[in-house]
C-alpha cells in the first residue's frame, strides 16, 4: 500500500558512474540484495549521515573512508537485509572487510570503498555471501543500472523510489539521477534511509558537501513518518565531473544555482516518495505552516501536527478533527503565541479560527477534503513572515502490523 | 482493555469534602456525566493546569477563579461528555454560566465555583441541560460520594481511578483521597486528565500549591500514552482543615513531610492507572534510566523510549526488540554520549551492551520477560548519578481503532 502513483519518470544515466546488482542470498534466496556503484576517477563525493549516537558500523566506517579518500572514493556498496547495527567491534571489522573485498579485487585503497547497510539489527553482517557476489557485481557494472538499483536497496518499501532532472548551464547539458530508499522510522536528522544521487557536472568537494546538506535541510529532514530516527541513514551525492565542464567551486557561477535547483528538486521528489511509501500510508500530508516569526518555530508547528498520534489517526479516519489540529498547534511551544489569531485550512477550507471552528465551516466541506489521498493543512500563525513545510503519512492499523511483525 | 487489576482498595471520605454525581444527559442519556464537589468553608484549594495555549475555556475560568477567590473556593463543578475547549467567547460565557448557576443556588459568589469540563472538543456545551440537575447535586452532597464521582468524570477509559492513603503526624491521624480521569493524549505538562484529591488537613494555599506542583512533576508528568497533550488538563488538590490541626504554613513541621509523601504516594497511583488504561494499553512500561549526568537527560531518554512508536509497538508484539531500543536512547539528544557504556536491562536480563547484543543474552529471556503484562526497561547510561522514572503503554490495534473512531 503506497499513496498515489508512482511515476518515476525516465532514468538518466550519468556519465562517470556505474551500477550493478546482484543477489548475495542475505536475508532471502534469490533477492538481489547488493548494490555496487563504480565511480569514474576524479568523481568527488558529499554525504550526510544519521546523527544517531547509536550509529551503525557501516555508518562509522562510510564517514571515516569518506575523509581518509579526500572525498574521492571509487566505490560505494550497500547491502539490504542486515543492518550491521548494534554489531560493536565485529560489526566494524566485517564492515571494514567488504571494503576491503571491493579494493582487493579492483585495485584500489580499502578507503576509496565505502559500505554501507540497512535491515534487521543486531545480526552478524553476513560478510562471506557478499564477498562471494563482488565479482559479478564488479563485472556487471553499468551506466544504465539506476532502476535494478532503486530496486535493490529496499527494505520494507513497496516500491523503488528514483528521478532524474535535467539541467543546462554555459550551453553544457546536464543530469542528475538519484535513488532512495526508506518507509519508515522517517523524521529529521535523518530517516531511515539511503539516498545516492550523482551528476555528471565536476563539482569540488567542499561545495558538493554545501549543496547537499542543504538539499537534505529542505528535503529529506522536513519528512516523517514516526518520528523514529535510524541508526543507519546515509545520503550520499556523486560529482562525476564527466560533463567536461570546468570544475564548479563557488556559489557565485551560474552552475552553481542549476545544480542547487536541481538537486533539491530531486531531493524533495525522493523525500515525498518516501513518505508516500511510509508504512501503512494511506494519506500524504502536506503540513504548511505560514506567516510565523521565525523558521523554527514554522518547524516546530508543523512537526507537532505530523508528529500527533491522534492527528494521524483522524487522518486516517479521514475525520477534519480541528480540535486535535488546534492542540497540536497549542503545545508546540511557541512563546506568546495569540491562538485568536491562528487560522487553520484543510486544503482551500477554512476550518478554524479565532480559538474555534470557523462559522463558515461545515462539516461536508471537511469531509470533502479529507476524502481525497493528498492533503494539505495549512496553518496561518499570523504573526510574522516565515514559513516551512514538512510531508507525513497518516498512522493506520496497517503502521502497527508493519511493526509488530517486523525484526527491524 | 486494561493492563492488571483496579484494585481500588477501600476509598475513605474526607472531612469538609462532598460529592455528588448525578445525570444530565450532556451525550448520552441515563450516563452520570456531572459532578458536584462542595467545600467546607475555610478550605484551601491548589491547581495544576494544562500548558496548551489552547487551553479550554473552562480552565480559563477555573484559574482565573481559583486566583480571585485567592484559592478558597466553595465548589468544584465538572462535566464529562463535552469538553468545552475550541468553543471561542461563546465557550467562556458558557463557563461562567454553569459557575453562576452554582452560586446563585448556593448563594456563594461566582468566582467560588471552579468549572471543568471534559469530552469532545469544539461542540457548544449545553449550558441549561447542567443548570437543570444542580439542585439535585447541591440535594445530593454527601462524604461518601468519591466512588460515583470516580465513575462520573471517566471519558473513553474503561474503569475507575481512585485510591486513598492515611497518614498521621503529632498524634493526629489523617486521610487523603483522590479520583482521576484520563486514558489517551497523557504526557508531560500534562495528561488529557483531570484529577482531583482531597485531605482533612488544614494547609496555607501557598504551601498547597507547592505540595501539588511538586507531586504532580514526579507522577502525572511522567507518564505518557502518546505524546499529545489536551486543552482541558487539570488537577486540584483540597486541603479542608477538618481535622482540626494547626495551619500548616512551613516545610519544616513534620506534618509537612506525612503529607508530602502521602500525596505522591496517591498521585503515583493514579498516574499509573491512568497508564494502565492507557487507550488499547496491553502493557503497563516502566522506563527507568540511571546512572545520568542529570535528571533531565535521564528524563529525556526515558521520554525518546516510552514516546517510540517503534519501540511500542515491539511491546505490543511481545517482541524484546533492543535495536529499537538503542537506537532511541542514541536519538535522545546527550551530548557526548558514550555508547560502549550503556547497558539494557529487560526486567533483570541484561540485553544489550557495548552497543550490541549482551554475550549472555538468550531470545528465550527476552521472550519470557516480554511475556509479563508488566515490564521495566531500565537503562544504564553509566556517566552519574543521577536517574529518573516514567511510565507508559504499549501502541495497539486498538490505540489506533480507538482514535480512528472517537471524535474527541
Amino acid at each position: 500500500m503506497a499513496v498515489g502513483e508512482a511515476n518515476l519518470g525516465e532514468l538518466l544515466p550519468v556519465a562517470g558512474l556505474r551500477l550493478a546488482t546482484v543477489s548475495a542470498g542475505i536475508k532471502k534466496p534469490g533477492r538481489r540484495d547488493v548494490v555496487l556503484m563504480g565511480l569514474t576517477p576524479g568523481s568527488h563525493v558529499a554525504g550526510v549521515f544519521t546523527r544517531n549516537a547509536f550509529c551503525a558500523a557501516p555508518v562509522v566506517v562510510a564517514r571515516a573512508y569518506l575523509a581518509a579518500s579526500q572525498q574521492q572514493p571509487a566505490y560505494l556498496l550497500v547491502n539490504t537485509g542486515n543492518a550491521n547495527a548494534g554489531t560493536g567491534e565485529p560489526g566494524l571489522a566485517d564492515a571494514r572487510r567488504c571494503a576491503a573485498a571491493v579494493a582487493e579485487l579492483s585495485g584500489v585503497p580499502s578507503e576509496a570503498v565505502l559500505p554501507f547497510s540497512t535491515g534487521v539489527i543486531g545480526e552478524p553482517l553476513p560478510v562471506q555471501k557478499i564477498v562471494d557476489v563482488l565479482p559479478q557485481a564488479l563485472a556487471e557494472l553499468r551506466e544504465d543500472g539506476w532502476l535494478d538499483a532503486a530496486h535493490g536497496i529496499m527494505t520494507t518499501d513497496t516500491r523503488p523510489k528514483a528521478c532524474s532532472v535535467r539541467f543546462s548551464c554555459n550551453g553544457r547539458s546536464h543530469v542528475l539521477t538519484g535513488i532512495a530508499k526508506g518507509a519508515g522510522m522517517l523524521r529529521p536528522n535523518m530517516a531511515t534511509m539511503l539516498a545516492y544521487l550523482a551528476t555528471d557536472a565536476a563539482v569540488s568537494p567542499a561545495l558538493l558537501q554545501t549543496l547537499l546538506a542543504e538539499a537534505v535541510d529542505m528535503s529529506f529532514n522536513r519528512i516523517t513518518v514516526d518520528g523514529d530516527t535510524s541508526t543507519n541513514d546515509a545520503c550520499m551525492l556523486v560529482a562525476t565531473g564527466a560533463a567536461g565542464n570546468t570544475l564548479l567551486e563557488s556559489t557565485d557561477e551560474p552552475l552553481y544555482a542549476a545544480l542547487r535547483d536541481a538537486l533539491q528538486e530531486a531531493c524533495v521528489t525522493l523525500a515525498q516518495g518516501l513518505v508516500r511509501d511510509g508504512e501503512g500510508a494511506s494519506k500524504f500530508v502536506t503540513v504548511q505552516v505560514n506567516s510565523g516569526g521565525d523558521e523554527q518555530e514554522c518547524l516546530d508547528v508543523a512537526f507537532t501536527i505530523a508528529h500527533s498520534p491522534l492527528v494521524k489517526t483522524a487522518l486516517f479516519a479521514s475525520d477534519p478533527n480541528w480540535g486535535r489540529l488546534l492542540a497540536a498547534i497549542g503545545r508546540a511551544g511557541l512563546e506568546d503565541l495569540d491562538v485568536t489569531r491562528v487560522a487553520v485550512y484543510l486544503n482551500d477550507v477554512l476550518i478554524a479560527e479565532q480559538g474555534c471552528r470557523a462559522a463558515s465551516y461545515t462539516e461536508q466541506q471537511g469531509a470533502a477534503a479529507m476524502a481525497a489521498e493528498d492533503i494539505t493543512i495549512r496553518v496561518e500563525l499570523q504573526r510574522g513572515p516565515a514559513a516551512a513545510t514538512v510531508w507525513t503519512s497518516d498512522f493506520s492499523y496497517d503502521y502497527v502490523r508493519i511493526n509488530a511483525e517486523y525484526r527491524t
